[in-house]
Formats: C-alpha cells, structure tokens, sequence
C-alpha cells in the first residue's frame, strides 16, 4: 500500500489530517492540495500538511492514485462532476462526508462507469477548530471510520479503503448510507442542532450579557459543539434533513415527557428518567456498548 | 475573619470542597460534617475533608460559628426544622442550593428570627462528580458564587458572606431569589435536562448499543452533564419547575424555528442561525459578556 500522488480536495481538518497521517505512515510519495481558500492552501504548504497545491480540484486529481474529498458535503456535486474526466482508471477514490445518502447519489450522478472506485467513508474524528491550521497526523488514532460500500465497487477497493483507514490507526466499519444517515441523525446531527438552538435562543435574549455571564463549565461542555463549522453543519443538516426532522420530533416528544413530569412536580417520574440516563451514559463510558 | 467551628451539613463535592478550602486558607479551627451516608462521611474524615463528623445535622451546628448546607434542596426544609433550636445567635448560616426561591422560603418557615442571619448562596461549581471523595480545596477558584441576600440580613453577615467566598477565590455577585432562578433555569437547569433527555431517548430504543457505538467526542462533551446525580438534578429541576417550563417551552419554539428550515430546506436561514450562534458563543469565551 503505497500511492506516488494523493489528491486533497479540502485541506481542512479532515483533508489536512489525512495528509499528515499518511506521511507520518511513509505511505505515500507526494500531496497535492485543491481547495477555495488560497489563505488556507497557503498555511497547509507552510505548515507541511500538503506538498503542493492548485485551485482546481480537477488539475488536483489529474494523475493522482488516490483522491480524498473532504470538502463540505454540499459542495460534493460540482466536485465529482468537475473531477470525473481526469480520474484514472487505478484512481482509488474516497470522501470524508459527514452524510452519506446525498454524497452517494451526488458520485452516481458525477462520476459514471468510474462510481466503481468511488469508496464513501465517514471517518468520525470531527471538532470545533477546522481549517489546515487545526490538522494533526495522530486525528484518526483509535477513531472509528464508517465506510458505505456500493454495490459497484470491486470487493478489493472496499479492502484497500478499509486497510488504509487501519494503517492511520481507525477502527474500521461497514454499514449501508441508509444506515450511516440514521445512526449519525441520532448521535452526532442531532446534538449539533440542540446546542446550536440553545446558544441562538440565549444569545436573541435581551438579558443575553447576564445570561452569558453566568453560564459555567457545563454549559461551555454542552455547547462545544456549537462553535463548529456553520457552512459545514449547514451541509450535513440540509443533507440529512428528512433524517433530522425525525430525530428532532423524537427529541420534542422526550422533553414533553420531562416537561409533564415538571408540571406534575412527578420528583419519582423524573427521577427515574435522570438515573436511567446516568446509567446509560456510564454503561457508554465503560465501553460497554463498543 | 476566623471560625472556631464550621458545620458542613452535607459532604459532598460542594460541602467537602468549602471545608477544604477554609483549611487551606487556615480559616477555620474544626470542621465537623453531618451527612446521611456514613460511607461517605467515614471518607470525608479519611480525607482530611472534615476533623469529625455525626449521623445529625442539629449535633453538628451546636456551637458552630459558620453552617454550610450543601444537601439536594429537597432536603433543606427538614435540616432548617431540625437545625433552627440549635443554632447560636452568633452563627453564620449558609447554603449551597442550586435554586434560590425554594430554599428560602425553606428557610423563612423554619428559621424563625434566625433567618436574620440565614445568607443564601449559589456556588456556580458543580461536576458531574459527586460526594466527599470529588472534593478538592481548589475547587471555588476563578468560579461565581451568587448571595440571593434577604430583606431581613443585616448588612454585615452578607458582606461576610461575601468576602468569605472571595477568601476562598471565588468571583461574588448578588441578585433577588427570583431572578438567580430565572437565570439558572436558562443557563444551568435546562442544558441539563436536554442532555439527560437525549441520553433517555437514544438509551430507550432497541437500535442503544449501536447508536452509543458511534457516538464520538461531540457527544461526550454534549451530554457529560447527563452523568451529575439524578437526586441532586430532581430537586434542582422539581424547585425551580415554573422557571424550567418556560425554558422548555422557549427552546421548544427555538427548535420549531430549525425544524422548519430543515423542512424548507432553507441553508440560508439555518446557516444564519448557527453562524449568529458560533459568533455568541466565540465572544462568550473571549469573555465579552463578564
């Protein structure tokens, strides 16, 4: 496992990371960089994350063995389409979206006969900080990575897309996009929003500076994720929509519990249903779920 | 500033933390903890957390010249009964409750003339940690401890009060009973319930083990709250169940306004809308709204 030119389309955190993990790996020969922030292809030269680096994504790929698109999953489209002509016939390609049904779809409409080496990852190893200056070689260390094969691809590119995910250190699964897009509406899509929505409603409020003032470590924990990416999470969001307005029902449904047990002053109800979580939650942390 | 004897009514992470603490600054003589787990108390004195401790609250407040009590706030109406006939006229008496209306209107049904001298207080410090064993001298530094003063103290106990969390490193700030709540709600108790109730549903369905399977980074930070003591939580969420509500409801009509984006399939308004709250939140952290 060795590719001569590996094409980033994307520097940012994931691209970036991925770069410097398969140099520190010695696996590959060169990197080329294409992306929309000159600033940010720039730093990714300077800081090592890339070897070089062009605007277009299509100049990027042309004679590249292995492709990489990590770019907002909006974006996917117009890249495949823009990329298809210059992909070679040994070109392993994969992406990095957070969404899958929509990336999917996007690569069958794009790419044609070449949707055979087209290999969907999700490697599952997002944060707050993004861009080329946030990358790190060790971000996919004891990370999972989800990969949605096709019924296209050839059985040893899945192989070879999973090895390589291996060899960077992740924890390497198998699921349909279906599946993909409903597991990650629950446990990623979802808490996104909740925080997103907490920090927007607190922040309209005409006392947001008292509010603000008085917010501690849980909620600086709990809103982390709220200073992720925007355009990003506008992606995922919009992409994964129909999956999120019913994991956003379910939620609604769960606090109109809580709020009944609230109304009630039910102490045992919502006791119960603290306790429970907590239980879980622990169950989680101990590994129990893995 | 001295105390001959301090009764911690309550030795647990908040109550632990005020004794070690007042010893640290070598404020005080002799700590004695009341407390209804003797596990916990026979830890608290292994510690060094307390010099000594009893199974009864009224036996440790005799003689006490400073009382802190740092039990769930359900709790608070039976210790104020029980404490009221012992303690001295000179006694300095204090709370640690996470709510403010309830504890004291506790407090002005069982203290009788002694609620003169009854300053509450809210220490913004709480973790997910809990008991004697969480306990640590350092804990109040840098944190807000809010005085809910009350229309009989007299001006010298609050500022007492006052610059006894101050000793102790604490930032001090005082508000009405009702409007402590009213910003708790919004800050602390509702981030709580939302991640609890995420943690509740996900945990419910029959699909847990998987989805806890992929839950990454994001999810830990976002419901590490979820793992603080349910009874703790159920009093806090039961006291203040008016305020919590509203807080519901409010974030309710938040989640509506990102439903219908989603539906619509409106990337500008949602991309507005997280962007508007990545921006609240980076200037909270810069600390624009201290």
């Amino acid at each position: 496992m060795f590719f001569e030119r590996v094409a980033i389309v994307g520097v940012g955190l994931i691209g970036g990371s991925f770069s410097l993990a398969l140099k520190a790996k010695g696996l590959c020969r060169h990197v080329v960089g294409a992306g929309r922030s000159a600033a940010n292809l720039a730093l990714a030269r300077e800081r090592g994350v890339v070897d070089s680096s062009v605007a277009d994504a299509a100049a990027a790929v042309k004679g590249a063995d292995l492709v990489l698109v990590a770019a907002p999953v909006a974006q996917f489209e117009n890249i495949f389409l823009s990329i298809a002509p210059q992909l070679g016939p040994e070109c392993l390609v994969m992406d990095a979206g957070s969404t899958k049904r929509d990336v999917v779809a996007a690569a069958r409409a794009a790419l044609g006969a070449k949707i055979a080496r087209f290999v969907p990852a999700h490697p599952i190893a997002g944060a707050e900080k993004s861009g080329a200056a946030a990358a790190g070689a060790e971000l996919f260390r004891g990370r999972r990575v989800v990969l949605t094969p096709l019924r296209e691809n050839r059985p040893q590119d899945v192989q070879a897309a999973d090895d390589l995910w291996a060899a960077l250190g992740a924890r390497v699964s198998r699921m349909s996009p279906e599946e993909h897009d409903e597991v990650f509406a629950a446990v990623s899509h979802l808490p996104h929003l909740l925080a997103y929505a907490l920090v927007s409603d607190l922040s309209a409020r005409a006392n947001a500076a008292q509010l603000f003032g008085y917010a501690a470590g849980g909620f600086r924990d709990f809103t982390r994720i709220a200073s992720s990416h925007p355009e990003m999470w506008r992606d995922i969001c919009i992409a994964n929509g129909d999956r999120l307005v019913k994991e956003v029902d379910r939620f609604s449904a769960e606090l109109g519990k809580v709020r009944k047990f609230l109304e009630e002053k039910d102490a045992n109800g919502l006791e119960r249903l603290l306790a429970d979580a907590r239980a879980a939650r622990e169950r989680w942390l101990k590994g129990e779920y893995e």
